[in-house]
């Protein structure tokens, strides 16, 4: 059945929806705010979008506005919104991989594009417990610390490393504090654990499956490329954030040289992942900011947490442009060769995340007085599923916050049901028209 | 002798070195200056990297700075940028054809991938004809109207009509006036002979070459997938100024709905040509620069006078990407089929484009205080081959003019010379290693 695809993405789909209508409405009873008053319809679903697909952008403070029952609301979301992009994304690409002759091992692959309900329990057990348990070892490590150290009340401290390592896994990236995480910036005890947390839910999956039931010697080849990708990237971004800014009175500045590497190390992880801050933001150099964009842009790892186009798709750009200088005629990556087909969705997700967030830039910029830094900032960080910002979204418009809502939705959907429709479509050979050649460049 | 394309393609980079050095000694020349003082260099540099690529950005004053020689030089390395560039790229464009099928009829077909004399003198032939034809027609319409509409004196309407053509035609968009055309802004005396001259030298020389010696009924693929693309970007680029600028006290505001509309069209066409302006570019919202960011990235016609991917690279990636979501197997454009190698050529164009672009924006971003907006504006406008300034360019260090020469070249020599070394080099059939499927989105 070609068409099968469609019922767990439609379905899912449609969950994501719902999740949000429900959480809404959650969001908007009295009980759920701080102040006992109903949160207006508009934060409400923003807060609702922002959360069920993990990006973290807020237009109210986390902490001082919602009550406990709306920060448990928030929470269930959150690990909502991660366990069903995790595991739509996962049984989509075991649909794909059965047509396609990739290896999974994850249960015996039967040879059509149906997945037995066996199968797709395993990825949802798999899932669930990978999520619950990297979280629980967060949550841990993170409560002794506010307890020990920061000498708060134990059920406090537990409560607080529940929440921000959840925070951390699926991407999202909230804290319980309004200047997010800068009260802990040099304090390695908060921020590694969270840096941990926050890689292996960005890492996808898909990685983190190969990694616990690894049975042959050989790694598959999207482990190959999305592990050291997603690490470089990293890499790329905190030695951007600790060269323009090592020296500025509103980042790194005032910090000594290992604060200054801890902060570095903690932003140029956070650009791809879960998208905590230890530093203003809107005090970053617009260099920093650039860099971030191409990062969030990109975002993490496939069948991850994070949005944007994901680590392989960018990798997989890259190794086309590398064979086409060195005139090779087919990609070979790692001794094994990519298909066309699957060049020719790296290209299709890339061309479209570009049109999505450009389009979405110039209507921001359009509908309001924000500069182009802030602007792009902000889209990406919404395609990319990454809860930084400089201070836009507190005054976006109603319009900017529609703007907003869609591209969180379609960084985190999108690239997924995309690719699988493109991979699981029939394609209709038609006869073939002669071939001429338009001058390129 | 597949290596054949190298000689034309290293030989014209050399030659535009070589141009530059002399233009750039010429330029230093205490005579070239109004002031009768030498200028230093790196101002005489940057000026004859960017009249060679007909970029047009300007650390000094055209009109102030220069004296009667320092112009004249100026009018003949652009001549001579304009001529080299649309000679090599159709030379190389003859060169892929004769390999690749495309008919360009313009002389006798050889088999092999070296063009023999003639070849080549038909096409200088065609270039330095077309060019100084629409240059000289040009140059007439706008002697008669400084001349009969300003009354300045016939010599000086003459000079000021062939400068200003010669400029337009060849994409410079540099202008006798500190204020580039701003005083002509309501005159469509002026603005348009302006727009029609500079998108002639746009579209390109095979599309110009089609046009006068057409023999059958049936255009080239080229042809038609060139001149509506362009004129859709150039209306795009109309639509944004006119819907962005409409009400702006800086820009359009003042004016009425006739010279709006006048200003919108000359505008939304400099974007992808010479580049002049006839509203203040540093007013202009950041919304309108990042359309005009895209459309300078872009540029015009294949072999024409402006940097940038150029319409068709663009145009390709729309189709490629229209075909794969439609799920057509091969990509099929007004009736004829586009190789799998040009579609890679495309994609390898663009992406290096965007990244040299970014990289170059990441290095000024670094090591200055501008912001975004106009950075990016700026450095699209230095690889597009398109003059407009937000003011950035007479602030830059000389890191930053080092970084905008460069871009300049690039933008104007790294097109072509990169799809020619693709399509003419030998491919190396290698051993097919298996296939693997790496997780896309
Ligand atoms: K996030
Ligand atoms: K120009």
């Amino acid at each position: 059945m070609i068409t099968g695809w469609r019922h767990p993405a439609r379905l899912v789909v449609l969950a994501f929806l719902a999740a949000t209508a429900a959480a809404t409405a959650l969001l908007m009873l009295p009980v759920a705010a701080e102040s006992g008053q109903a949160t207006a319809f508009m934060a409400a679903l923003f807060t609702a979008a922002s959360g069920i697909s993990g990006t973290g952008l807020a237009v109210v403070d986390t902490g001082s506005h919602w009550s406990a029952f709306g920060e448990v609301v928030l929470l269930v979301l959150w690990q909502v919104g991660g366990f069903g992009i995790m595991t739509l994304a996962s049984v989509l690409a075991l649909l794909i991989s059965h047509r396609l002759g990739l290896h999974m091992q994850l249960t015996v692959k039967t040879e059509t594009n149906t997945l037995n309900l066996g199968q797709v329990r395993a990825v949802v057990a798999g899932v669930v417990t990978v999520s619950l348990v990297v979280e629980a070892i967060g949550a841990v490590v993170l409560a002794l610390r506010f307890w020990l150290g920061y000498g708060e009340p134990f059920g406090r401290a537990l409560y607080s490393g529940v929440f921000h390592s959840v925070s951390a896994f699926n991407s999202v990236g909230l804290a319980l504090y309004p200047d997010s995480l800068m009260r802990y910036a040099t304090d390695p005890w908060v921020c590694l654990p969270i840096v941990v947390v926050a890689v292996t839910g960005g890492l996808g999956f898909p990685v983190l499956f190969e990694f616990l039931r690894r049975r042959r010697k050989r790694w598959s080849l999207h482990t190959k490329i999305t592990v050291p990708v997603y690490l470089g990237l990293m890499a790329f971004g905190t030695l951007v954030v600790l060269v323009v800014e090592w020296g500025r009175a509103g980042t790194l500045g005032p910090y000594g040289v290992g604060d200054k590497l801890l902060i570095g190390l903690f932003h140029g992880v956070m650009y791809g992942s879960a998208g905590f801050n230890t530093v203003d933001v809107a005090q970053l150099q617009p260099a920093t900011m650039l860099a971030g964009d191409v990062l969030m842009f990109i975002g993490g790892g496939s069948a991850g947490t994070t949005g944007g186009i994901k680590v392989t798709t960018f990798a997989l750009l890259a190794f086309v442009l590398y064979a086409e200088v060195r005139a090779e005629p087919s990609v070979h990556v790692m001794g094994r060769r990519i298909s066309a087909e699957v060049q020719r969705q790296a290209v299709t997700v890339a061309l479209l995340g570009v049109g999505v967030v450009m389009a979405a830039t110039l209507v921001l910029l359009a509908t309001s007085s924000f500069r182009l830094d802030d602007v792009l900032f902000e889209t990406t960080a919404a395609f990319g599923g990454v809860g930084l910002s400089s201070g836009l979204t507190a005054q976006l418009s109603v319009t900017g916050q529609l703007v907003i809502i869609v591209l969180m939705f379609i960084g985190r959907v999108g690239p997924i049901t995309l690719v699988s429709a493109l991979a699981l479509r029939e394609r209709r050979r038609r006869y073939e028209l002669p071939e001429e050649r338009p001058i390129v460049g």
